[in-house]
């Protein structure tokens, strides 16, 4: 992969899902991956675009959002033309998001090589992802869909498995033998000791009429409806209620895992800080810059005055933050919503914020 | 003691003090005597003279307090003359306070009987405190200085004790052997099992004339400018200079210590459900009203949403709180400033605010 973008490839991010374990601070209409979690300056998809530069001008960036966002997306990617946001009406989980991308793509460039990424991933060494990406993307002009898998460092029960089988090329690319759902702690103990095992990133690539392909044999009853959507997204006509009608379904489930199967799927070990800031305890962790202070800050620390005290103090409203004799403390601080928890009930934010929803306190939420 | 008000008493209710370790909530621009802590709708301070109306018409209530609140105190105590509420220059301690006042109504009539009462106290049983302040009352008309001593019902070390000796009258009132400041741990266990000690509330009574000739016994260098200072505030003219003079003593210290030693004050057992809601972990306490949550809230607890916590959450900023697996915690938010601690740390709220001082953050104190 030379350092100049190539003409044959586009990047595809699916930026949906409301980040609700990171309520007060990712919240409906502003979700995890419009926020500048890493204090750069920028939110995690521009981070996301900017990381591709490499591979994919910004007029070969798609982003599939839902309605409520384009005009944040636009905002804050406004190199990536306007036809490039494609909007969801509702959210149809992300087999619809990747399969609407590819068939639009499809109708463009069949041949061309597609990548999907997360939009609010975080990668703390851009040059050995992008030395990845360039292997995978290699290995998918095979035809192959290649996903890239992280190397795991830990028994995590927090992420998607990927089991690599046999050799497909002497640079260190398998096949894929399955993708596992998130799963128990003592399966992903033996997964690690195995040396068997990826975690799931969420990234795949393949050329354009391979994926749609996919969709095809594995979900037609996506594919067909998502053929149509793209006709007339590009027509520029409507296409809600077909798009209503759609499966609301993974796309590890209903695409990835049967075309594993089928011996389609490859895989790419990397290695290079990959984070799915998914809680305050995981923002803590790649926040933590090893500073003397035992309370990281993510906002504007002059604000926060901690005393014996460790944690996060996450502080948006611009008022005083004091903490005092306080372990592992979770202070998230906005202007209209304060939650205070630990670390160790960082995962539990996500019920939190379904009970308050149940309770109709959306317009906090 | 009748219902009706004595023509001859006066109540003198010395507001100083700011209550740091109920920061953010009391402020030095708004301490805690100014404040609604029970939620009745009133500040402590109201709460105090509507408590002694059975006893003084408020034209009989004098309030002393510091330069920057007597605004406050006039707007909250509309019926209290605005001559009555005396204006300390700079804070001089209990003794400046006292002396003032006593002095002031020296120049009035020295005949009459006065009592002291703290500005930020709790009182839950209003009737059984009347009662025992009637015998107060009536055991200062024999020219005695007369406290009431609180029936103590744990060893703590957070009040100062007053030890009772040979008997006065035989309803209870003896003469007080000694004052003890705060006494450690051990020392508060043994007062406690001997029941010869009561906690000192604040609280004492005597004829005017009794108290200014205590002052002048046992604190001249006190009496003498307290004397003059006392003429200047009659006339109107300016006594700022003779004030800063002043020593900064507490009144315990300066008169009350020798006076008693001197045989000159008596005391008055009572149990009135007295509290020095002094920090939060007290306040939670006195806003325990047995309710099924196990979190206390002051404040809008329509906004405060606990999940598997205990503790106190004090909110004055209209915001959502939420908290979840938090034990004991304390959370006060203010429009400008939060605090979250543990009620194991109340006490030490007041270090807090001191190191805050010093650097320089005396806005926000």
């Amino acid at each position: 992969m030379s350092d100049t973008p190539s003409r044959e490839f586009y990047a595809v991010i699916p930026a949906g899902g409301s980040g609700t374990r990171l309520w007060p601070l990712s919240r409906s209409q502003e979700p995890k991956f419009l926020l500048d979690l890493l204090g750069t300056g920028k939110s995690l998809l521009v981070d996301t675009i900017e990381r591709l530069a490499p591979f994919a001008d910004p007029d070969h960036v798609f982003v599939v959002t839902g309605d409520a966002h384009v005009p944040l997306v636009r905002s804050q990617a406004p190199g990536v033309p306007a036809k490039n946001v494609l909007s969801e009406p509702s959210p149809k989980n992300s087999a619809a998001a990747v399969g609407l991308a590819a068939y639009v793509l499809n109708t463009m460039n069949p041949d061309a090589i597609v990548g999907f990424f997360a939009a609010d991933h975080v990668i703390q060494e851009e040059s050995a992802f992008q030395e990845v990406l360039g292997r995978a993307v290699e290995a998918a002009s095979s035809g192959h869909l290649v996903t890239i898998g992280i190397t795991p460092h830990e028994p995590s029960s927090a992420f998607g498995y990927i089991k690599k089988v046999r050799e497909f090329s002497d640079n260190g690319v398998h096949h894929v033998g399955e993708f596992v759902e998130k799963p128990p702690f003592l399966d992903a103990q033996r997964f690690l000791s195995s040396g068997d095992y990826l975690w799931n990133a969420g990234i795949f690539v393949g050329k354009v009429s391979a994926v749609v392909q996919a969709f095809d044999d594995f979900a037609s009853e996506l594919g067909t409806p998502l053929r149509a959507i793209a006709d007339a997204v590009v027509e520029g006509s409507d296409f809600r209620d077909l798009w209503e009608a759609l499966p609301s379904i993974a796309f590890d489930y209903a695409v990835a895992e049967p075309a594993a199967k089928a011996g389609q799927f490859l895989v790419v070990p990397g290695n290079f800080g990959w984070q799915d800031v998914g809680d305050f305890a995981s923002l803590a962790g790649v926040r933590d810059n090893g500073s003397p202070s035992d309370v990281i800050v993510v906002g504007d620390a002059t604000k926060v005055h901690p005393h014996d005290s460790t944690g996060i103090v996450v502080g948006s409203s611009g008022r005083i933050i004091t903490i005092l004799g306080m372990k592992d403390v979770v202070v998230v601080d906005t202007p209209d919503a304060l939650l205070v928890t630990t670390k160790d009930h960082a995962q539990d934010v996500k019920q939190i914020v379904e009970s308050m929803k149940e309770q109709g306190l959306d317009t906090i939420l």
